[in-house]
């Protein structure tokens, strides 16, 4: 049975699928050349997913551990009908692990979890489900706000950079950056965009290109290193970017290298543009400082060159800090925070804000 | 026969070799995974390896066509006794067309050419190889030069980043900014080398990685997009790059993300030095806008993912331009130019300063 919830209008891509009772995630780590689902039945097996970069993508992860949960108290329910609650904390737990530094995991269990203690315990799974498609919706309604809100910053003709996938790949089927990136194509004020290929895995050579040139939206790959000389021939408007961590006084924790194009789109009067639903803020952090930033394997580097070498190590973070301040608009379902800072940050969060600012 | 003039001491590795009146080029797309020598007998061979990028790096691009002048005044003499000359010039036009960028090719074929007009007519050979293999040890000498003055800038126990190959692989056999670092290193003033992978070639990954390894140098890998996150942790010294071509008013062409490195040094207060030898000056150009910067097809970043894609197009210059403005010292076998400008690059070309400055 096709999930009546997943709308194939959004986008030709979807990365989650709640099919059958299993949750299908689309193996990110084989595209473009396959376009394979993996089942999964399991929490702990969508936590090894969600490790090994199946799915990848803050609100994309979020949202499949969403729907771990309900496999997680759906098996449990089964096998310990009374005391199902302890079985699904403990996969929490075990989902909580799975990448630290995207705070749309957290969110979203926190979610979940909060339910699971209320819900009805002789058969969670129904309110449980209904929860987890509802998450996959709100993001997918989310994006489509912030596509809105983003693109309207956009100057006529625009030519933008993006960095890394932030398309349908990365969320519940639209995009956040690349959902700007979308809207501002569909509103034919779009000239080009240039996506840099996104060392080491290549979401950008792999996904944002690939989602791009499915809908013929014309894209030009570069390596990291060019993005700078870029800027300074004069060709880019905006970098528009997503975030994996919001912290409350602005500071952006993304994807390796966005900090790099940060620093390059100020030196040359570039604009920056973050684009993340409010699930990407952890307010309780009081500056990027206090992020945890994940370091992954030399391997993922020198893999590409099919050589080990015994001598050499690696300095591989996935993700760094942007200050705030080399920021000019965070864009969000609830509104548009320019130029950023504890302040505006507090004001979208409590609500004191709910227009595009 | 082994080439008397090589020296073995100066490195263990030899891009570059004359041997049994043949031109030998250490195959540097195979590296590190095979160490495969060609060997050229003509000028349109050579450059055609030149082009493909079996031989590269600035120094390296100038010994090897200097050594295809000599193959072409043998050919052309034993063809054509009283008309060689016009082979070679010929040979020579196709030598110059092979790369665009590095102006070392230019400086060592007009060094030919002018030695060609004046050589015995009727057996050029000797005295062509004789300048070929002066220019071959200049550069090494030149190298060793540079290597000198540019560690006595670092501080003690320094951490520096460099990028692409600058070593033995990329000159006539030692190295400009990894000569700078090979010689820090000797002196016991180095602590650590990260080294960027240089997409879209990896020279860093596959040519700097693997040299240091072998001289036991300690080095990390990262993604050139982990730079400026490298910087603001605060552990960065110094930048050491190379130079492609140097203009009159010190602005400086070399391989693509050097920019995006200035500009991140500049950010940070990291220091920037450029090391070259007085072959990749060309005064003739005013500034950097003047450099012919080389694009190549957007297959070099493409083929990593095994995919190309009907839609896409590529951004993919070989090298950008770097302003005098972000370089804190360029380092030559003449001495150093701190803070260049035109001025500085004027005295140094014209010898009014002859020591380290």
């Amino acid at each position: 049975m096709q999930n009546p919830a997943v709308s194939p209008v959004i986008s030709q891509v979807q990365p989650i699928r709640w099919q059958d009772n299993r949750l299908l995630l689309l193996d990110q780590r084989l595209l473009p050349a396959q376009e394979v689902e993996l089942a999964f039945d399991d929490a702990p097996g969508v936590a090894g997913a969600i490790r090994d970069m199946v799915v990848r993508g803050a609100p994309a992860i979020g949202i499949a551990a969403a729907y771990a949960v309900v496999l997680s108290a759906r098996q449990h329910a089964e096998r310990q009908p009374g005391a199902w609650l302890e079985g699904v904390q403990h996969d929490i737990g075990v989902l909580l692990e799975s990448r630290p530094t995207a705070v749309n995991l957290h969110w979203a269990l926190a979610r979940m979890s909060r339910l699971a203690q209320t819900v009805d315990r002789n058969d969670p799974v129904p309110a449980l489900l209904q929860e987890a498609l509802t998450i996959h919706n709100e993001d997918r309604a989310a994006n489509l706000r912030m596509a809105e809100y983003g693109a309207a910053l956009l100057p006529p003709e625009a030519t933008v950079l993006t960095h890394c996938n932030t398309g349908a790949l990365a969320t519940g089927g639209y995009g956040t950056a690349l959902g700007v990136i979308r809207r501002a194509h569909a509103e034919g004020r779009l000239s080009h965009v240039y996506a840099s290929e996104t060392r080491p895995w290549l979401q950008g050579a792999r996904l944002t290109a690939w989602e791009l040139a499915k809908e013929r939206i014309p894209v030009s790959l570069l390596v990291e290193g060019a993005a700078a000389s870029l800027m300074q021939s004069g060709r880019i408007d905006w970098v528009i970017v997503g975030a994996d961590r919001i912290v409350a006084n602005g500071d952006v924790a993304n994807k390796i290298g966005t900090y790099s194009l940060a620093v390059a789109a100020r030196h040359h009067g570039v604009k920056f543009m973050v684009v993340a639903p409010t699930s990407t803020f952890d307010p309780t952090l009081g500056s990027g400082a206090d992020i945890p930033i994940e370091h992954r394997p030399v391997e993922e580097i020198t893999r590409i060159i099919q050589q080990n070498y015994r001598d050499v190590t690696g300095w591989n973070p996935v993700f760094d800090v942007t200050p705030a301040g080399l920021i000019d608009a965070i864009v969000t379902e609830r509104g548009v925070i320019r130029n950023p800072d504890a302040a505006g940050v507090a004001a979208l969060l409590t609500g004191s804000r709910s227009a595009v600012l």
